[in-house]
């Protein structure tokens, strides 16, 4: 474990995400486990299956962050141009890769499966590049560079993202509290800043809550340090306490805090 | 209504999508809402609550596409910051804006909210920007230039974008059919290519379907001309029969196709 910030870009490629017929799940997922690494998520882009917004996206983030992860576009049928785009942001060649097609070649062989030009673009690797193993559909993903080039499936892509996992250099874990205030953020906002500037190190962010029977906000702090986000998170909930009684509201039950 | 090629980027802002804590639903909505009206969603980007991020996405983006759509960031805490991002963007100066304080200054007499700098925050507006109703808490977005700037909680966004509804021009209409397959891609991986290469102005996706008792591929047509649609969905049904034929599958039931 290195305590080096270490960062991230996602790349999700695919038309039926741009056009609304499949609702995008990768993003949450990917947020998720950097989260959990102590990897900063800095920024997602969504492409259409374009070559030259592939070629482009991927290069922009690559210069940019420690790891890219990208998810779509490398099944069997002509609208999987992910390997080619990427061979091309790389400039390398694309062959068919021995490992991934003896990968592909036992799977085929116990489902009876034909092998036919189509099912062998998926063993189309770029060159230098190294395999994701795929422990659901056998067809692999790889890492070329700082690059991880994974299924859109999400069921798929989960098992990519356990498969990269050990590879992975794990940041400074964000530890996060979450406080619950019963007043709107309008009423808090002011306080809630003078506290920001207290504690540049601890983010706080404000989420205002719709849909309760009463107004909610919910105001997260996260930092890697743990004492300063408990000292922090003591404050706000002073703040918010004194909001409260402002407000003449009851003071709400622990769990409102 | 233009036959032009009308085009959007959408950029979505918050630390809270990065980190996973919250699951976006804004991307899945405005690509609904862009393919409804033949706008093509061409990128989505999400990057965090930092002015400079922000400000190099919607230059990039505004440069590159008819409309931009923002959401997220427009509220009354420190951590919104999305309208100085903007007139930054735009290097114009945010004043308060007089019709948007009267806006927000007649919802809060109605509801007998105080009036503090935080809230004001809200009315905070860049110079030249026309604003965006806000049907459901009063705060509006704004239009400055192709950029419309909207609120990250998803009712509100969605009553934002119903807003703008008419003063957008719509694109020629995309049509699609969907064809399911009772094989999987690599089967039809081949045919479908040599498909789409006959009928490059019907753009062809191929989609796997997981978590069925059988193999299901679904295969989507997309074209803003009916006729080439109707005839290409025909060439494509033709081959998926001849491919459930070579499988030796029973011919499945309408619902199949």
């Amino acid at each position: 474990m290195s305590a080096d910030t270490v960062t991230a870009g996602l790349l999700v490629i695919g038309d039926e995400i741009l056009s609304g017929r499949t609702k995008d799940v990768n993003i949450g997922a990917t947020a998720e486990f950097c989260t959990d690494l102590g990897i900063e998520l800095k920024e997602v882009r969504v492409v259409s299956d374009e070559t030259d917004d592939i070629v482009e996206a991927v290069n922009a983030l690559r210069a940019r962050y420690t790891y890219v992860f990208t998810t779509g576009g490398i099944g069997p049928t002509h609208d999987d141009i992910t390997a080619d785009a990427i061979a091309k942001a790389f400039g390398v060649a694309l062959p068919i890769n021995p490992e991934a097609r003896a990968m592909l070649e036992a799977r085929w062989k116990q489902t009876g499966t034909e092998v036919n030009e189509a099912r062998l673009r998926m063993a189309r690797i770029p060159e230098g590049a190294s395999l994701i193993v795929n422990s659901v559909s056998a067809a692999p993903g790889f890492r070329i560079g700082n690059v991880h080039v994974m299924a859109g499936v999400p069921i798929i892509m989960r098992a990519m993202l356990e498969a990269i996992l050990p590879t992975l250099k794990a940041g400074k874990k964000v530890m996060s509290v979450t406080i619950k205030a019963a007043v709107g953020e309008g009423t808090i906002g002011g306080p809630l800043g003078a506290l920001q500037e207290q504690y540049p190190d601890v983010k706080m962010g404000s989420y205002p809550q719709m849909g309760h029977d009463r107004i909610m906000t919910e105001l997260v702090l996260r930092s890697s340090d743990a004492d300063r986000l408990a000292e922090a998170a003591g404050k706000v909930r002073e703040m918010v306490r004194e909001a409260h009684r402002k407000a003449n509201l009851e003071m709400p039950d622990e769990e409102a805090y």
